[in-house]
């Protein structure tokens, strides 16, 4: 099974796609949807659902992951990454009914088995979980992986369960 | 010209279809577009996109006015408006690159000549422009109002200088 995990963003749109058989994972591809600044927010918000829809026609994923947003103390970044999770909702949704979504509680949790955790010890997680030479950057990158595997756990303990 | 005006939401998305003709102006129709509050936000959002692209092809708007995001105190209704409206903005430049946003204060501007107008005083000079028998119900269809005539009055002015 091919999964897409998306950490969502307005500047940066980071993606991470993973193959999980009976358990075990291997990195496919990550990456990230960059929109440039200076352009106007209904453009940028087109840009990210091509993105997405050329996400979907290269690595065909079978289930989406998307993170659940933590609302920033920055009240116009939380509305721009917002707006551009909306878009991102819509479009895996329209691609996909296999669609999830995880906080960054559940992720964390789900990837070092202790909310608390840092960035950088999440980052050292997805690297060896993933066996990567090096921890993937940029950051949205890092996330969206730890985003697919969340989701790779979490479907896998489902499954054993019957859920 | 027929001037769409867009008041996002989740759970309510207000609109107003107005015509403009060289500073004259009419209520074509106004209504909502409503989504369960028990379906999952990525289907809601769905139902929304596809709500605007019927009424693109029922009005065939010329061009497009969305409301802003004024920040709310709840910060859960807050992300939730911002998603919708994600999706508002990406489905209208689509359809149409003529696509307008105006804050809260800049509608009030313009529908009273004065910011600090409260629901009720806006309600009466949109009830009055269009020359309605009563006031549009529910609330999110006036507003919805409010920001289309917000962009007729805008533009007129911005014509009349050559803007």
């Amino acid at each position: 099974m091919i999964i897409l995990g998306i950490d969502p963003g307005l500047a940066i749109v980071g993606y991470g796609v993973i193959e999980s058989v009976k358990g075990r994972v291997r990195m496919i591809d990550y990456g990230v949807i960059n929109t440039p600044a200076g352009m106007r927010t209904p453009l940028r918000l087109q840009m990210i659902r091509k993105g997405m829809h050329m996400l979907f026609d290269r690595f065909k994923p079978d289930e989406i992951a998307v993170e659940e947003l933590f609302f920033s103390n920055n009240k116009t970044t939380g509305i721009n990454v917002a707006e551009a999770r909306g878009v991102i909702l819509v479009t895996a949704v329209e691609y996909c009914e296999k669609l999830f979504e995880y906080t960054p509680n559940q992720i964390k949790q789900a990837i070092t088995g202790w909310g608390g955790a840092d960035k950088k010890q999440m980052q050292e997680v997805v690297k060896q979980t993933l066996r990567l030479t090096a921890i993937p950057k940029p950051d949205d990158a890092a996330d969206a992986l730890a985003v697919a595997l969340t989701h790779a756990q979490t479907n896998r303990f489902g499954s054993l369960f019957g859920m």
